[in-house]
């Protein structure tokens, strides 16, 4: 299978690299750095990448910043950093992606646990990650040639200690339980779930 | 009690309007009409909007827009007509208008129950909805001096005929009961709250 990771180099992306690299041919995809080049705010860096990296069987998005901040400072400007990058761009990836992916090819995009179980700061990520997840739970429907789509929404990840005190209470999920999400996703025949991965 | 109510002489808007300025003073916004006009897609236009109403104990807010089309034809310009609109639009209302809310106060915005029941051609107006309920949940934790916030999420309402032949099997809910949702946010105690209204 060929399996296109945007964000392959990061904190969860490295992961699942590994673990899918063994069996399938991997499109290394990052703003900077693997295979090919994308930025994913940008609609026309979309375009110029899928026409770069050709037809494919599978893509998973571990990409995308948003913003943390407390509710009473944040602007509009803060809120549409995660709206262009997380919440657009991943949407961007499916909605141009559609048009280059293989029949009963999948796309697994990234949202997170905050979507349910919102914490102090986190106002725009849970907005952004419900937005993924409700796309997803659309776009299953919509999809055509047997295209699927999932989401995989982790609680903070071990990998990730600076953000551990900004979830108090939270147990930092383990780097193998969060890749198994993104290899359910696409090696299993499941479409329009979002996968809570938490400990 | 003050209450603004954006989008006052819209579908949904009117009968909120007629249900709550028998015991109200009642702000009525608009677009175009009204007793003060505010274009939601512009913070700049939020915040002069707020500065001419001055302090109040409520703002409902039953205005945006969305985009509807198959997701084959999707694209970034056709989704974020909503994500400019009917989310960020009333996200916005909210960052700048806590800066002029009253103690004790509330919020009530509106989603729609295609955040959780998908039809076709609705996959933007899916992910739009889940956001403003995302928010919803989160920024209730974070709003200051005991100001609450709800949405009211209708399934097609029976003023809206247009809309029936996209919502096959959906029981059109009635214009009293939708009035409710947004009655119960205003007079009410909850905060953090999705009200699904169906029939």
């Amino acid at each position: 299978m060929k399996i296109i990771i945007v964000g392959a180099t990061g904190t969860i992306g490295k992961h699942v690299t590994t673990a899918l690299q063994k069996d399938h041919e991997i499109i290394k995809a990052g703003s900077k750095s693997g295979d090919l080049q994308v930025d994913i705010s940008s609609p026309v860096s979309i375009e110029n990448f899928f026409k770069q990296a050709g037809k494919f069987d599978a893509l998973i998005s571990a990409s995308g910043d948003a913003h943390f901040g407390p509710l009473h400072a944040l602007t509009d400007t803060d809120f549409r950093k995660g709206v262009d990058s997380k919440f657009m761009g991943q949407v961007n990836l499916v909605l141009i992606g559609q048009h280059y992916i293989n029949p009963k090819g999948s796309f697994t995009l990234t949202s997170g646990s905050l979507a349910i179980d919102p914490i102090a700061y986190g106002s725009a990520v849970t907005a952004i990650n419900a937005a993924i997840d409700g796309f997803v739970r659309s776009a299953a429907f919509e999809l055509e040639n047997g295209v699927r789509i999932n989401s995989v929404a982790p609680d903070v990840v071990e990998d990730s200690p600076a953000y551990f005190p900004y979830f108090p209470g939270h147990i930092p999920v383990k780097m193998d339980k969060v890749t198994q999400g993104y290899v359910k996703s696409v090696l299993g025949n499941q479409t329009g779930q979002n996968y809570l991965i938490i400990e």
